[in-house]
């Protein structure tokens, strides 16, 4: 643990070991704790494409409807998809969208939750890119410019490290 | 397929059905020609982060040597992520990564290609974005406000919609 | 392909060689042709669970609309469940639900489509099977005693074997 | 936790948030416990089909053999396939058969049990319904009939709500 | 594709570019052929382990029985195993085993088959290891010292590079 | 548990039931321990072939950086492989090549860790497998006979059978 901390403080990559190749760091002496991550992923697009997205129909909002299950099912994949993540027991995943009309922008937000050994990060920002991903898809025939920015971490809490909040 | 057609024309969403539900559109009566579709994904992180990365010991590059083969396999898990894409026969995927330490970004270029009945924007789209996913995994031990921006359709050529390249 | 067709004639089953073990039957002989298939599975529930699924809030059919994407994903998960299943690239999926309030179920209506050497019906069972799944999945906090029944092939077209339709 | 006690009370649906929005309900706070489920999925069949299976050659009871084998992996891909499910620690699965003669049917029965902060109901349907789906595809050369029906739990225990049998 | 050639008679890695970097070597102009490989993967046991699989019980076989379809579904699998690995369209897998009392081992041989643009050696070398795998896991508990040896490309068939046979 | 040990000690298969029907073992009750497991495969092939992995450009050692990711993923994709595998949460996986030049051999060691109720030996024995095929795939086009030998566990610790390591 000693040497792991003093990597850290040495800023040195975790995932990679003294002779910098990839590994999946040991986490089994890690406490298990709650721990929470909130990611966002901000799509821009053309006001017809939102306006569209807005109005699909009968069944309104059917385009965030299955960008929510896509994200929600995705961050269920991270431990398949980033290669040096660790598998773990995620608790809880919620998808938020929040619609701009003045910058013609939807945020899909992404809330994770698990109780184990390591953080959910990365099961945050696989969700809120999926999601994003997800409403491109639904959209490109009408508009290919679509361009999907700020996928960042918004807050984390739990763990080692403590709370983190994006400023 | 003229329905089809028409649909686009008056700027609908074609994984939309009439009554606004999700769906595969039907794509047996498309034709089978080479498409190619180049994407991208920029992530900044601090400056520090940037050089960590590429002095990373001595099998030098392997956060961008790992970021690769992640963006190549998940290429090929597209499908499986984003809930109306087809399941289609990916015959090349290359991904570049640009260094630029004036912005202190890395840009993840994914170019994917098929002989098949429809596209693999979605494919580059997600091969770029789980790339930078993956830099962002394996530094967020000392940068945990990298952002991943302009994730982007950058160019695609081949099918009935032709080529298109973003300005 | 005759030694094929005469064991079709003598009632065989073509998943087992002659010595009664499993395989994948080689269909690389196959002509590729358009086939479609349509299953069901109708799931019975209490009335008032009904009347929950139908009054679900704003975002009205959020339980039907979670089992349209469950089902369209687990048709392309089709080959990956079904032991001897060809991995297949399917063209289109579609999925509807019928409501019957008299008798308290909703029936899942799979339709799924391909241009290949052998068909989907599987493609189409699995959907439906697993969207009804979802339902139970999304309800079973206030019903448990929900059962999904009728899981049967409605039609399928395409193929050496021709048309079939349930009578 | 005294919230979502209310909702249940109220009966509504857990995984739908107060706006009726798929979510991944939070199990952070439940307890660990054994956790068991027993279900099952009957298929009808006509008899030749039945003797088919029963007599295939000298390995006898591939077709069953594949289909246990089916459902037990089935049983692990629950949370990928069921979107709001939560991925868990299954400790065991078992798959029976029990031929019925009389009513030309197999009956499939699947027993799953975790330690984890959730149950293992659709695990269970899930093995016992992939089960029989597999048993369709070996056979659906010789009879496109089959019927898959009584896809339910069958019994329950561990966890808040205690044990459940089905009357 | 002249490049290409020259680069195989330079005798380079095709799966790395100019620069030495992984890729998906771009098959998009190959032609479609059959195209069939035949792969062995032999594991070694103790004599008593040996007698215990081919002893086990009533349903005779069944640690062959769960092998060979660990084999079959492995072989779809290939593509998501092995990074640089074309998904292909595999159309037959057919495992067999040879048991030799007097070496005491089991041969897991594997046969699979195609129509596309690329070969299936890969396929077959997959479902070879994974067999001899699930026979390891079901043994371990009585013989940890299990080895598997002579996992090899034994035939292959189809496309520009012939017919290849291991003396 | 009495009846599992009697099991072990008159050398049964313990993932096939009393009437030899495979099945997934129940863990429920053994204990959560940290275990370890090393692995190891042996891949042989012609002199000129390991000259060109190890001299493979700019970015050196990509061949092997890519059978390292490879086998990382690979031990988290266990479960999905090898039928009677439970899932377990993975806490660190390591991949180590030996290069002999003498024998013109690269040994691909895997180490895995867990703290759950089973062991990670197969885990580690299929990080080695995928990580040598990989080696095979990258390769294959100048060398088709090189041969996976001498896979095997290598040593084990955790868990109610204790400490193993092959002489």
């Amino acid at each position: 643990m000693s040497a792991e901390k003093s990597r850290r403080e040495r800023k040195e990559l975790t995932h990679l070991d003294e002779k910098g190749r990839s590994r999946m760091v040991d986490i089994s002496s890690k406490r298990v704790t709650v721990r929470t991550a909130v990611a966002r992923a901000v799509i821009e697009m053309e006001r017809d494409t939102l306006d569209l997205i807005l109005n699909s129909g009968i069944e309104k909002g059917d385009v965030l409807g299955t960008a929510r299950i896509a994200g929600i099912m995705a961050a269920k994949k991270t431990g398949e998809l980033i290669p040096m993540c660790h598998p773990i027991s995620i608790t809880a995943v919620e998808m938020d969208f929040q619609v701009d009309r003045k910058t013609s922008t939807i945020t899909a937000l992404a809330t994770t939750r698990t109780r184990d050994r390591t953080g959910v990060e990365m099961e945050a920002l696989t969700a809120a890119s999926v999601a994003a991903l997800t409403i491109y898809d639904m959209c490109k025939a009408v508009d290919r410019s679509m361009t999907i920015n700020s996928v960042q971490l918004v807050k984390k809490s739990g763990g080692r490290s403590g709370t983190y909040t994006r400023e």
